[in-house]
């Protein structure tokens, strides 16, 4: 395996061990300055935006998940990454937990000889469970 | 502008043009032949899967819709892309009109010359409008 592909699946691991603690100085760690995120019903999240919300106390939840690496293509010092995401909130008033499931294409930049996020797509949408 | 991007630009609004014309075949064409359409809520679809769908009558129906480039960053013969994209599905049973917007992520690639759709999330969601 290349090192940068090594050194991406690295930062995956990092960024979900980051989010399932809650850990925002992490997180905003491995997003490149002009980082944007985009999901389904929402406008899309700069770095600054997301670091705002944070401080104001409006950080999304530490949840538990799990990230499948389906591709990963480095072109120089950008990346391309697609990914199968599964994700289980649980919301600190009591109600159950939610379950989201869906993938990512995420774009990569290497900067100063680390790999940061620089554009996230994030397709997550509810999981329906059956009931058994 | 750049040659590259004013050549993706072409493509977008030829994209647009044959969405709007339900014309199958031309979007084929500006498929990478491994091609992968990213969408909530359902699993990814390949560009032979837009194929077999579209020769067994159930290719997605022509509809009216507006692609607005938000930012095109060319690597070489790879580029990425980012739209805000607004569609307005117009049911053949005659039920009202279905308007959707959000953005895309989409990654391109140079082949012989040519820029053609390699990866895309497209994170479209119904717009909830007021009535008036």
């Amino acid at each position: 395996m290349q090192n940068d592909e090594k050194q991406i699946r690295m930062l995956v691991a990092t960024w979900m061990a980051a989010t399932q603690a809650g850990d925002v100085d992490t997180l905003l760690s491995l997003m490149a300055e002009d980082a944007v995120f985009l999901a389904p019903g929402r406008p899309p999240m700069r770095k600054s935006e997301f670091e705002a919300a944070a401080k104001a106390g409006r950080a999304p939840p530490p949840f538990d998940g799990t990230s499948d690496i389906e591709e990963i293509k480095v072109l120089g010092d950008w990346a391309f990454m697609r990914t199968r995401l599964t994700v289980v909130a649980t919301p600190a008033d009591g109600s159950p937990p939610t379950e989201l499931a869906g993938h990512t294409l995420t774009i990569l930049r290497k900067d100063g000889g680390k790999w940061l996020l620089a554009r996230d797509a994030n397709l997550l949408s509810p999981v329906q469970r059956q009931r058994t």
